[in-house]
């Protein structure tokens, strides 16, 4: 079985619990131990949600220099109608979920580059009460489904504070 | 309001009717008459289906070069079920669907990308009976919601015969 296949049979096992997103924290990548998987996200406590593979595409995007990923954005469906509603700022519940993977040439197309091995999943999570220290929002970034460090958590709402405060602190617009 | 928000709130009335798919098919760029619409992509007849941007995202993929465009391949529920089931050849009703965008830089982030304007909409349908011809796929690609000329859709199945067919025809793997 190719490594594509396997991940497509694997797929509906995708997500562990709950919820979590950090649309651009960069940092070091040290993945914590198992309990932070159990505990979600440093700070936050935000877990990858189960289906979240299922959910919609907001868009896509690039990510160059040593990150060299594409990504996808998916949205739950709290997250969908208010991109579809243009609804600012987003209600509580919306869950955006960022996928990444290294960048790499396709083998059959020349010129075309697709997805190769997963990188982070990144999470941010909607309750206005719960994180109203963060513009509402609680953010997760877990490689191979384990939250990474309290730093690199630190650094994800001041960067998303200081580039898209007037877009409620979300960086995804609708691709149409 | 702004474009982005234009168009999240066009996005439920996106896709116009029928079915289509041409997955890397290049040339000129001169869309047909209205009447190609309505009848569907010339060779294929296939037509833009109904609620298509609220299919599920199979991977996001990067053209260089003059197209320089984001894309992002949705499939319908059948060809979500055969991705995960590893299935190949792809079950007659399968409809991939390509999104393209051309890649901008982010204005909010240094280094990122993301979608700007919208170009194609591309897309491939599986009825191994009436597209026999062709590997069982009809194509068919779109600008503005109407398709592109005969000879553009000449060029499809050839491509996707010398490059993929090992996997039916398909470029797209799923990106998990």
């Amino acid at each position: 079985m190719k490594a594509s296949e396997q991940a497509a049979t694997a797929w509906r096992r995708s997500g562990t619990r709950g919820f979590c997103v950090a649309l651009a924290c960069a940092g070091a990548l040290l993945p914590l131990g198992p309990s932070a998987a159990e505990d979600g996200s440093p700070i936050f406590g935000v877990h990858i949600p189960d289906g979240y593979r299922h959910w919609e595409l907001i868009a896509p995007s690039h990510e160059t220099g040593e990150f060299n990923e594409l990504r996808g954005i998916l949205g739950n469906p709290i997250a969908v109608r208010a991109y579809e509603e243009g609804r600012l700022p987003f209600p509580d519940g919306t869950i955006l979920v960022k996928l990444a993977w290294k960048r790499e040439p396709s083998s059959e197309f020349s010129g075309a580059f697709v997805p190769g091995r997963p990188t982070t999943v990144q999470l941010m999570v909607k309750d206005a009460r719960r994180y109203a220290d963060t513009g509402g929002w609680g953010f997760g970034r877990f490689i191979a489904g384990r939250a990474v460090d309290r730093a690199q958590h630190e650094a994800c709402f001041p960067c998303h504070q200081a580039s898209v405060r007037d877009h409620d602190y979300v960086f995804t617009r609708f691709a149409p």
